[in-house]
């Protein structure tokens, strides 16, 4: 008999609600803080920045929230994703376990991103939002906002990574493609870009700086809002479609996942995947083991410390009590962009405190290697952020093998790599650079902040 | 109630059957003849280059042929693929027709060539070939044939059209991914190229030179044979597979195509879609229109002349009886590389010379335009083959609206465009260049050629 490969969802068995682990987990996390006060700050210290209707979703406590009808119709255009059994790599590795992905490439935005980017368009023009601005690393993010912005009849500027903006002149031209401005971070358009400039005229920018200017722009003018592609519980919780409809997949293949994997930016992909399982765990009493994947060059859930923090690199946002490598840190230009972030959102900082998950650094030639063997069996070429999901599951699997057991790993195909291929090319080429940030590195990028104590 | 946007099928309702549309045509094409002898081949002058269970194909009178087992479980991680209803794209036309588009682009080589490109590295594979040639233009056929080369566990070499090897470095790097060698064609390896080059050391190539240059490097080695990404009856016979699948999802939106339209390159996507519902004029009496759609610089349907011509520029290929504008015309280096060849396959010429399908041209920006508003509306950034797809079903549209009337439109979205951003950049930039080939620049270049009538 066939080996199945592939377990297709219809759209009416996509689920209609987005899971709010908020509601399920023993430790509350601490408050978020006012940047200037830094006394706790209430949903009317965000009105500046966000629509009201994300603002309530950040400190829901409901475990479930209602997915509009107007975003499952948007979603329905891709959404049920894929989950495939990787039945090739497995032939390949010659592995007892079952290897199992989700694959979010699949859409217009080649990423998870558009599950949060539609959402968000929808309910900043329902608030009557005009314009939108927000940053973007590797340009997976303001690809989904600009045909989202778009769809919805907003206009967006979106500020990208200066690296990523060079790096990957296809990203840029794709947002340009569905109607977006794209400048690249730091600019001069803003107090913080020029800040940044003036002390280092070359910074290849970071993800918080970027952060930085698109927030500046945004509370100047009552029509712009800001949005933000990770890290934030409202995103988090778009995202956990991901993660419930593979429950629903994983139940028709039969298995369960022992362990799920997620590579590790701010945490959007993995928390989607990871979180509805995790609920099962806490609930019903799974045993399942989540693993976050990071850059061993931006190691903050395996080196930095848990702290409260900026989300930015000049402080405009609350201070977040989370794994951070201080938010002036600016990470090495390794290719994925999307990892490239001083912090962890909130949630996946306590879940990790309290042991609920799991952290893991890897260098970034052994994920593109994985990356490649991957692409050879699969077919697909992953995006590099995803490679670190791959090279983990591989990890697993070949651990399992020793031990002489199967496993049943399932991870997070986050995006597809086609606007990546430069990245690629260095790797072929033998010139992609591999760094591990130590910890003496870390301690003095963290020494340079001093802020609350969150424990 | 939510519009229907996306059909899709369950893997059951894969259609298992090609469908050979020679066992309905009404007039039987002529027969390929020997490019020395210029006698009537037969199979077996077919054998050094292709497997025998392809050659069967080419010459096969059965309706309907089994697709092996190995190849539907390979189908089966991207097929079926879905069916959209244009629910946005409609919107912004205003338009009272229903526009539905086949995408084939969500698959690892991101276009339809892996409908072929997997069953024929199956059949070399069992006749017990070890090495792959072949030639691509825009590289979306490469792509398709090296993962499954890789696959198959077969080698593969790639001449890549220089123009195009040059301006899409992402297809040559992904075929190298999937293990595949990849040449700019004219090259220095074959007697072909060699003597390209002397004539003119620039030469941008063209598909007829790449694939004279595989052709060579295949009959010197009995374990070497060739692959062709389209034109030949078996390539299209595989493509079916296409149109099959859209007339059973055509069925559940309760509507059926007043016209179906693919772009033309050399057959394959449109015959692919197309012919299942031909199929359905000319035994059912259905009054479908077909149209092709090539670029104005390459116009070989609405121009050409129906003859006897090489497949090939150096004259290694059987003639074959088609429209064709002579094999050493050598294309403008328009980017729609995978449109840049002199002839039709001979199916689809014999259709078009018996009126059962219709053939248009139309220039380069004006299909960058359509691309560009599908890709607002709908998300998916088109390659820019599929572009003229798109172009045409807007003129479809328009036109029903301008007469008062609502038309069912379908058409094949081939592939996306990731990998063709430079070409989206050049558009943007207003350098895109537009050129029509003149009906005196046509006689010219089919005036140097000299063969059998095909009359």
């Amino acid at each position: 008999m066939e080996k199945l490969r592939k377990i297709i969802l219809s759209e009416k068995e996509m689920p209609t609600k987005w899971y709010n682990i908020l509601a399920d987990m023993p430790n509350k996390p601490m408050p978020p803080l006012h940047p200037v006060t830094r006394q706790p700050i209430g949903p009317e210290d965000l009105a500046a920045v966000f629509p009201m209707e994300l603002i309530k979703q950040e400190v829901s406590m409901e475990r479930y929230i209602d997915i509009p009808d107007e975003v499952i119709s948007l979603y329905h255009t891709y959404r049920p994703s894929p989950l495939f059994r990787a039945v090739e790599l497995e032939k390949v590795l010659g592995t007892k376990s079952k290897i199992y992905y989700k694959y979010e490439g699949g859409n217009y935005s080649g990423s998870h991103k558009a599950n949060t980017a539609i959402p968000q368009a929808y309910y900043n023009k329902q608030e009557g939002v005009r314009r939108i601005t927000t940053e973007t690393g590797a340009g997976q993010w303001g690809s989904a906002m600009s045909f989202a912005c778009n769809h919805f009849g907003l206009e967006l500027l979106v500020f990208m990574v200066k690296v990523s903006y060079n790096q990957k002149p296809g990203r840029k031209l794709l947002m340009n493609a569905y109607g977006a401005r794209v400048v690249p971070s730091p600019s001069t358009m803003t107090n913080a870009g020029r800040h940044v400039l003036e002390l280092d005229p070359d910074s290849p920018g970071s993800l918080g700086i970027a952060i930085s200017e698109a927030m500046e722009v945004a509370v100047q003018d009552p029509y712009t809002k800001y949005s933000l592609g990770s890290v934030l519980n409202h995103v988090i919780l778009h995202q956990t479609i991901v993660g419930e409809e593979a429950l629903i997949q994983m139940e028709k293949t039969g298995d369960y996942p022992d362990v799920v994997i997620g590579c590790f930016g701010g945490g959007s992909n993995f928390s989607g995947i990871a979180f509805p399982f995790l609920r099962e765990n806490l609930l019903k009493g799974k045993k399942t083991r989540f693993m976050t994947v990071e850059p061993a060059s931006c190691p903050k859930l395996t080196k930095g410390k848990f702290m409260y923090d900026f989300g930015d690199s000049a402080g405009m946002t609350p201070l977040l009590p989370m794994y951070t490598l201080g938010h002036n840190f600016i990470p090495e230009k390794i290719h994925a962009g999307g990892l490239r972030y001083h912090g962890a959102g909130v949630l996946v900082s306590q879940l990790l405190k309290d042991g609920f998950i799991e952290a893991k650094a890897k260098m970034q030639r052994e994920c593109f290697e994985g990356g490649v063997l991957f692409a050879k069996a699969e077919g697909i070429l992953p995006a590099p952020e995803s490679t670190y999901a791959i090279a983990a599951a591989l990890d697993e699997a070949r651990r399992a093998d020793l031990e002489g057991v199967s496993k049943t790993i399932l991870f997070n195909l986050s995006g597809h790599g086609h606007f990546d291929i430069s990245a690629y090319e260095k790797f072929f080429e033998g010139n992609l650079p591999d760094h591990e940030m130590t910890a003496a590195e870390v301690e003095k990028a963290i020494s340079e902040i001093e802020f609350p104590a969150a424990n």
